[in-house]
């Protein structure tokens, strides 16, 4: 066991969270949101997405949250941009990163984008070369890493040719992403296993779902691993559109108790992210889904 | 990393999961769980109390449970007993095993029973007389290993006291508790550390309460030191006495999803262990707690 002494959390909440919620979420308490979890020590926070609002209707005020944020210095604030055009969108609003996505699989590829794998690697090329001009860093997504909702089982293989793409484009990191949250800690250790013979720990991050309650094993996994990058959201903001009413992504508040009682650093104030989680849980008329936060409530 | 290829799971929903959950459970909803779970394949049950029903009225009917089910072969239904007289009616109602109980932290144990942690040891010595003389197998029980609710931070040396103290006086094995679900990965990998320098993985279980999310990750670390047997409850059956509204012991179908995403046999079937838990559920009119079956039940 070599586990990393500190661990670099991406916040998704704001825009993987908020995105996947069925509430419509006024403009204010997006920036509230993102505010609170600056102050509570997040240093990577992803902020927007700038993705045709006719398919996202959700993230279509992503301008607006961008130049309405309380910008600090030591903070990353990062958009999800499909094209150019999202490209040049959140380099209007001055996104410090964006972040490009990619399937595993091949059926979730065309149902999702419409598109094979390879040809929605290639439809990035005007947006890296526009990155690298630009000095913006590029983060690589990428869906289905340990099961597909059409597909089912996905090959480790299949996640490595994908991960080498985007890491051979100029992505500077990829998040390996259980979209559908179906991964135990098997299935981690199989993918990490034929990753971790190709790639750096420091080039892969992992984004959980805890749709099946596994997720805090599966990244204590690739914490065993050297990973020292994990998304993660508040309050668990945001659900499976697979699973309708099954929770989605990993609450972040649950993974930095994790890290603070294995003793790895995280910059973060748990009891500012629990104060930040409520918020905007009550604002969504929600049930907050981070365990310790409810656990915590409950015992105040 | 040396993994069990097989886990022995002790189900505990029919005792400390209904135990800690405020509806009243009729008889025939007890019953019908039990022989629901042995129909699921576990091989330990634990199936009712001895305890004074002023204290414990939810299982003041623990005689009619034991008589009242569809004794299975291979299957040990076990109970738990707090002195001799509850030994006494285990025994005759044809319990194949018993558990005492003791706490690692003397706050918790003045508390919960009225007297130190060496008293309530001593207060079983007629018991484990008795069950030696009956050839009945007796478990321990360490509650309080990863925290206290009245003292906080337990220490691994405390637990490592208790749990040789009850090995000494003849228990098979000791499940230690995390009562109140506050420990994590880094507080389990220290606890183990301290107690497998003096006792074998054999000698051990672990019995994760899942109120701050950690019960899975908290297994996995168990899991990676050779221990063997877990104890689970069906749906997340219970909650946490010192947190109400918080959630209490893992639930049998996130820690089985677990187990066979990694290939560790347990010889259940995840199907039937979900239908159990869902009918149980429904008749007591509570969420299910298990992720697993929630997101099944949501895809389904």
């Amino acid at each position: 066991m070599t586990l990393p002494s500190t661990v670099q959390l991406v916040e998704v909440g704001p825009r993987d969270g908020l995105q996947n919620q069925k509430q419509t979420i006024a403009l204010a308490a997006k920036v509230q949101l993102i505010d609170d979890l600056a102050d509570a020590g997040h240093t990577v926070i992803e902020a927007g997405s700038f993705v045709n609002p006719k398919w996202v209707p959700q993230m279509a005020d992503s301008e607006q949250v961008f130049t309405g944020i309380t910008r600090r210095a030591g903070v990353r604030y990062c958009a999800l941009t499909p094209n150019l055009q999202g490209f040049e969108r959140a380099l209007a609003v001055g996104a410090e990163e964006v972040a490009i996505f990619a399937a595993a699989s091949e059926t979730f590829s065309h149902k999702n984008i419409n598109c094979s794998v390879a040809d929605s690697l290639q439809r990035y090329e005007k947006l890296m070369d526009a990155a690298r001009q630009h000095n913006i860093a590029v983060r690589g997504y990428v869906s289905c890493v340990l099961g597909c909702p059409y597909e089912g089982d996905v090959a480790p293989m299949a996640v490595a040719e994908v991960t080498g793409k985007l890491l051979e484009m100029g992505c500077y990191e990829v998040s390996l992403g259980d979209t559908i949250g179906v991964g135990s800690a098997g299935g981690m250790q199989r993918l990490l296993s034929e990753l971790l013979a190709r790639f750096k720990p420091a080039d892969l991050a992992v984004h959980c779902h805890d749709t099946y309650g596994q997720a805090l094993s599966n990244i204590l996994v690739a914490l065993q691993h050297g990973i020292a990058t994990v998304d993660t959201s508040v309050a668990g903001l945001g659900g499976c559109p697979y699973a309708p009413g099954a929770s989605g992504n990993v609450a972040t508040e649950d993974v930095v108790y994790m890290l603070h009682g294995m003793g790895i650093e995280t910059g973060l104030d748990l009891d500012k992210l629990i104060a930040a989680g409520s918020r905007i849980s009550a604002t969504l008329g929600r049930e907050n889904a981070s365990a310790v936060a409810r656990a915590r409530l409950a015992y105040a």
